[in-house]
């Protein structure tokens, strides 16, 4: 197809799509002359998958182009590269912390599963952030319910990664917005749960 | 003690004070002559719960306002305090929907519990906002998936429900907070565990 037709197909502008080619998150179309090219399937379905990315999961710019490029460039084990794709979400706002201390005493405190979580995993910066914010107001994490929470977690964890497709390439873009899209349903139905639970109480 | 030293203790800036005070967030102090009041722990206590719900939870200040007032002017059950108190969590950029359908189809297929989530509920139009969002990339929740989160959302929201104090009043600043602060301890912890499975799958 023209990239005309790409333009009215996708929905996406002219000029965002010439963005993304130049930005190497979109391959350019075959050359079909002087000033044509011709796009296809792949194209289309590659800026349903930006688009869902950046504009509905909300991933920052940055990142959305990290995970392209894991995509198009798998380097490692499937495992690193999903590990990587998942860093990747972090976000651009996640202060990297040199140390967790707060996180691994909590890891340490749950146990299990979670004795393999190590510094390097972008959502220990997460977790440190959330438990010192929780202490900041004065409210700090129980032990108790920080065990409550993670195997509530894993459990939900292990039903994602059961999901994802088996081949690793295919899996990133399942996992990078399995992971962003579906926190939002989880932290909707706990809340729905809490206005539930009190309402009853 | 003087208003000085409520700046000095709560490190909340002068100005910010007198704000708190002229939106009705802080009560006065009490006048122990022409131009001086008088403060005592109450203020501190209050000033941080301010702090927590605007700065550390990151809660909208005209919600936090709201929240404030359910808290001062209890008016209705327990029940329908904390109902409110939550629903006032929604924020500011939550769209409100005057129909849910993707949410009414799931409450439907979880069942249980959520049968009793109603459209009133502001915890409806983020799951419906979210479930939108995901259908929209291309990645529908399924009703498996649902059933899932449902299970462990409720499983956690009981166990924070428990946790609170017993007097409604007191309960309201924990139920909020706690519903604000532990969402990205969770949110941490399922992608922490997404990372340790993947990496070892």
């Amino acid at each position: 197809m023209q990239i005309s037709e790409l333009v009215e197909r996708s929905g996406i502008p002219l000029a965002r799509i010439k963005f993304y080619i130049r930005e190497e998150m979109l391959p350019a179309g075959v050359s079909t002359g002087a000033r044509r090219a011709d796009y296809g399937e792949s194209h289309l379905e590659r800026l349903r998958l930006i688009h869902a990315l950046t504009n509905i999961a909300g991933i920052p710019f940055a990142q959305a182009k990290q995970i392209l490029h894991l995509i198009d460039h798998p380097d490692g084990s499937v495992s690193d590269l999903l590990g990587q794709a998942i860093s990747a979400l972090g976000g651009a706002q996640q202060r990297v912390h040199a140390q967790h201390p707060r996180a691994d005493r909590a890891l340490a405190s749950i146990g299990g599963l979670f004795d393999q979580g190590h510094g390097e995993m972008a959502a220990m910066d997460q977790l440190e952030d959330a438990l010192t914010a929780a202490a900041d107001a004065g409210m700090p994490v129980t032990d108790r319910m920080l065990r409550t929470y993670a195997q509530h977690a894993s459990a939900i964890a292990e039903a994602d990664v059961a999901a994802l497709p088996e081949k690793g390439q295919e899996a990133i873009p399942y996992a990078v917005l399995g992971t962003a899209l579906y926190e939002p349903v989880l932290a909707a139905l706990r809340r729905l749960a809490h206005q539930i639970l009190v309402s009853t109480r």
